[in-house]
């Protein structure tokens, strides 16, 4: 039994629902989920597929070129294929804070998670006997403002080394580059310790707190170019009132900043994210 | 334009999905909107879709014919086809209290509601003058140990009299027996002041208040033959603490009542919910 | 039976609740309700209390003057002190969105709220007919960009005519001047269709639909003379995604709007607010 | 500097406010927070207070004793002090599930808890790596049908030896027997994996899946004789739909469990829980 997951976009027309499906049929594939969606405003069409192959002699990048050649072209589809057997390759990047990377391990020990992690690494040596606790590969790359391009070089060699297909960066304290974001194109997470657009940049808490805001909140995206602008997978807050000092405020978004990072994660892992002018569609 | 909506259930079965949307393209309907979902424990395949039909000539009758020969009878198929023009005419029967009344009577006015409202009833007059202000036709059917049947007897007669295709009890307080229930399955709407299957029967809020919960709520259920256990639509709470009195867990149920109802109300008007043992699927 | 509440704040220092406590019992009075936070960062006391006085004789005005001798001077306090019995006079502005203004008013007739509604205000008169179904007076005050100053005149006449505590402008689409403000300081309350800070000023929901949030939200604020700046009584959001259109942001919305100013009104109402540095002391 | 909490409950009785302020101030103690909550019905009169005590002399067991003779007798006072340094000592018991525990360990070792751990018990050897891991001894006691008050008599020798204040039932999947209960009255907290009072027992993910409820929740409670049936100290909920399978539930629920948990735990080790009649007080 092999199995696919097909994503698409394009620009909406009519009979596309009717074609791919029928393609699958076509080649002995059996559809098992379909999700769609149309975006009116920009009249784009967003579809992901799961396709069963019953046949011993299915070979998933003879079928891509088939879907090419027949489909993809005709209908002028941007469109990923993946084999839903294979986990997705997750490298993460931390600092000093231990919670959402306890988090993100304790899911990962206990086979929550559809992915694998090669490695940890971090600016900083502190979280390396988490990582060893876990059996995971461990690598300081120190961060400075001079060392700011080799660092990233060197982060890079590891990423292409152990063929890393996403990044997370779980309370990661640096500002990521463009020399690495173009690399990973919506493929680099985020989690934000508040409910964007509100609080962009550093100390977001501190913000909070000093606005008298009666709800906090924590936010995952894909980094782009532009500060905390990027691409929102997934949101969710708390509510809290003027009892809570800064120090409440941190210690009850640790627990949003892990869920939100943690179902972000997911939601990208299972391929259930498209990114289209800088929003999401999340078919879940 | 023509638009239809369509939904099916059947046992799972391969090329379901391929079968019914070529059936559509062949049909030269282009398919605006598709959702599915397996039920694993089941084995039951339930799909929602949308689907625009520019021909002049189509007919939705004749349509409908030729889909029960072609597909329906192949796959064994339970399914409906509705003209997505055509607003389902929903009877609102109340008794004494009256927000869920002005909130879906607010909702109507605004255009926010995919229905028509022909008539509102009650076992009593005191909302009369409500219904009055909106311009609705308001009966006053009332409802003793003794008449209980010629009550449902009246009921039906007006029900069928306006063309009714479904009945929401807006805090009606009476029992609905099975001689409507069964005229009308999976169509009658009850709003239920608790998280159900917590406090089930009569004054639920003073049982929260005894027991001490944390959390109250609101469900919208489909009524069936046993008491506040039919399928459920919608259901939210909020939280309470020992600060709040019965009287406050009363004013802040009724919050949560007035939306749940409406958005069950709205989820069932536009066709986006299924009904299969006693539990819904909803294609939000 | 008399029954006051008592809100105070100042410079934290010691014994200022047995200092108070004391005075009420010397006075023959009986607390029923205390309730105190200490902003740490500030250094800053508040207290709310009711007590209850059961002496025939108690005459308030001469309490206060007593409070203020005895110790509002010795620990320079701020304070206020109401009878509990005497409900507050709200006007009511609003514009031609109707959904605040339905929600507020049944509530109203229902007795849900602890105020009185001496007028309605509007600069449009397409809601008149909703004051007339609840009997509440409505006066038209356009509002152009030329009469401006004129019209918040005659607004102050009609709020000094009718005695009036507190503002609420539900869903009033005109900005209030410092003319208004510095007569009723604290004393606007306003809702803002967005989860403050994010989303200032007009077309929130259209910000966030281009945003792509995955959260929409609404805050109820005091009017301060920097725009949707104000201190923060209530706020509350909801969950969306890629399928909502403006449209239904904007449905979903009013929803949240509706809760989240009633209650504000009654936080307000019920003396529960303190401002101190543009930010709320909530006691709930 | 000395800090105490006090908490108190008695029949509701005028001026017991100000008699407990009074007698604080008097012996020279700061109140930094006092809340008070009457319960109209049963009318029972419910208060929290810190208070602080400059004098080098001050001693708790002296003030204790001073308290009762002064005090305690006078208004029929149940009452109890605590050192506001003295953190509890709490017992961990756990089976084979290890989100509760890895969460309340790492909440432990950031310093988030109020609290010490001198050991975690339980029926199964399964999860010693990870008590190891934190440093923390780990008791193997395993519970069949025929030793099960052989097992809780070495349990309470083990409870009474650390000196144990509470006991937290972290997913540990045996029913503890009267014979604990009634040595740690209001003082074992349980985790159930439902929303109290719905689905008491076993397995009520299955029974919510079965149900098809659109909501599963989580509750945090104190054990008594009835299961699933003690005073309830916190509840959260989540919204699900028909696409979640079961495991999906038991996923989603993990993360309600492990954060409701650790709230109940926080607000126990914390002192803010008094327990009347089967409902708590939470001075939150």
């Amino acid at each position: 039994m092999n199995k696919i997951t097909l994503l698409i976009h394009c620009k909406d027309q009519p009979n596309i629902i009717a074609s791919v499906t029928n393609f699958m049929a076509k080649n002995n594939g059996n559809i098992v989920y379909i999700d769609q969606h149309v975006d009116r405003e920009q009249d784009i069409f967003f579809m992901r597929l799961e396709c069963e192959f019953i046949s011993d002699s299915f070979a998933i990048e003879e079928f891509k070129g088939l879907f090419s050649k027949s489909l993809a072209e005709k209908f002028n589809l941007k469109w990923r294929i993946y084999s839903a057997e294979r986990k997705p390759k997750m490298a993460l990047f931390v600092s000093k804070y231990d919670h959402c990377l306890y988090d993100i391990l304790g899911r990962y020990n206990s086979g929550e998670l559809f992915l694998e992690i090669p490695f940890i690494l971090s600016n900083h040596d502190d979280l390396r006997p988490i990582a060893e606790s876990f059996n995971i590969p461990y690598y300081h790359v120190p961060v400075t403002k001079d060392n700011k391009h080799s660092a990233e070089q060197k982060q890079l060699e590891l990423l292409e080394q152990y063929n890393i297909d996403f990044i997370v960066l779980a309370r990661y304290m640096q500002i990521v580059s463009n020399f690495l974001i173009d690399k990973f194109p919506n493929k680099i997470i985020n989690i934000h310790h508040s409910f964007l657009p509100a609080f962009v940049g550093a100390k977001p808490y501190h913000s909070a707190y000093k606005r008298g805001v009666k709800i906090i909140g924590a936010t995952s995206h894909y980094i782009t170019e532009e500060l905390d602008a990027g691409p929102i997978i997934e949101q969710d807050v708390t509510h809290v009132s003027h009892t809570h000092s800064i120090d409440d405020l941190i210690a009850k978004g640790r627990d949003l900043e892990k869920i939100v990072l943690s179902n972000a994660i997911k939601l990208h892992a299972n391929r259930k994210v498209m990114v289209f002018n800088n929003k999401t569609v999340i078919f879940s």
